[in-house]
């Protein structure tokens, strides 16, 4: 079975275990901010229920404009006041560099990306200019953030300060 | 207790439960985007598990050149091949548009966002648009995309053609 599809079928299986209907307001008031990795269950690993805060993921968990848009919809308009990074160890940003990166996709599809990759390679340290990059700007209503690192072999999260 | 605190104690009962290591190449070779909506728990709501699949959540689930930085690592670097769309009823981007938010934020900080809020009236068409998005990006390596709308008042994912 295609892999889509074996997701739509899981889909039922939800549906029996379905919670009930939530307001769309996050009741904890808290947004997630954290790697796409494919090794984090945001939900089960901060202890959240359905409801409780709005989850935004990209490579590398970092801040972009993109993030920006998020966050300030998620305070402005849904009422949420912190934010929470979630980086992690062994992460795929760490294995290159934006220029390699750039090569890599010319390489193979002739085009080359006009966006950074956003690469890094000390996990604190990105950790801590997602903050910095939080605070300074001007469009949140809270700059209430906090930062932490998910260790992707034991299933730990270790704040960072 | 804050928020935050209770998400890093939490975490201390998802460590006894920890399945083990996996590879940083999700194993199902597949990208997820998604909205940031805390009503959507991904990996149960799609039978995933942990190292299955790369997670992109933001306002809407849209395609924005965030989305499309992340899918491309995904797939350069990571080895995913397909991607699923998963956009929900009930949305907040449905609820104000670009303008409407540019003044609630200008009015509570002083600024006006430079970017687009990216809201949408019918959640069908921007699902398609951001199928269309998708298949038009000259950097991705695969264009199997697939699109989704999640029921919030049943649990239930209906295939968007």
């Amino acid at each position: 079975m295609d892999e889509i599809d074996a997701m739509l079928a899981a889909n039922a299986d939800w549906v029996t275990r379905f919670p009930g209907s939530k307001p769309v307001r996050p009741a904890r008031h808290v947004a997630v901010v954290a790697c796409m990795d494919s090794r984090m269950p945001l939900f089960p690993l901060l202890g959240l229920e359905v409801g409780d805060a709005h989850v935004i993921r990209n490579a590398g968990g970092v801040v972009t404009d993109d993030t920006l848009r998020s966050l300030t919809i998620s305070q402005h308009l849904l009422g949420t006041r912190a934010v929470v990074l979630v980086h992690h160890t062994d992460c795929g940003m760490q294995k290159t560099d934006d220029a390699g990166l750039a090569d890599v996709v010319e390489a193979a599809t002739g085009h080359r990306p006009p966006w950074q990759a956003r690469t890094f390679t000390d996990v604190d340290e990105d950790v801590r200019e997602s903050l910095r990059l939080l605070r300074a700007t001007p469009y949140l209503l809270s700059h209430d953030v906090r930062g932490t690192v998910y260790d992707v072999d034991t299933g730990r999260l270790r704040e960072v300060s």
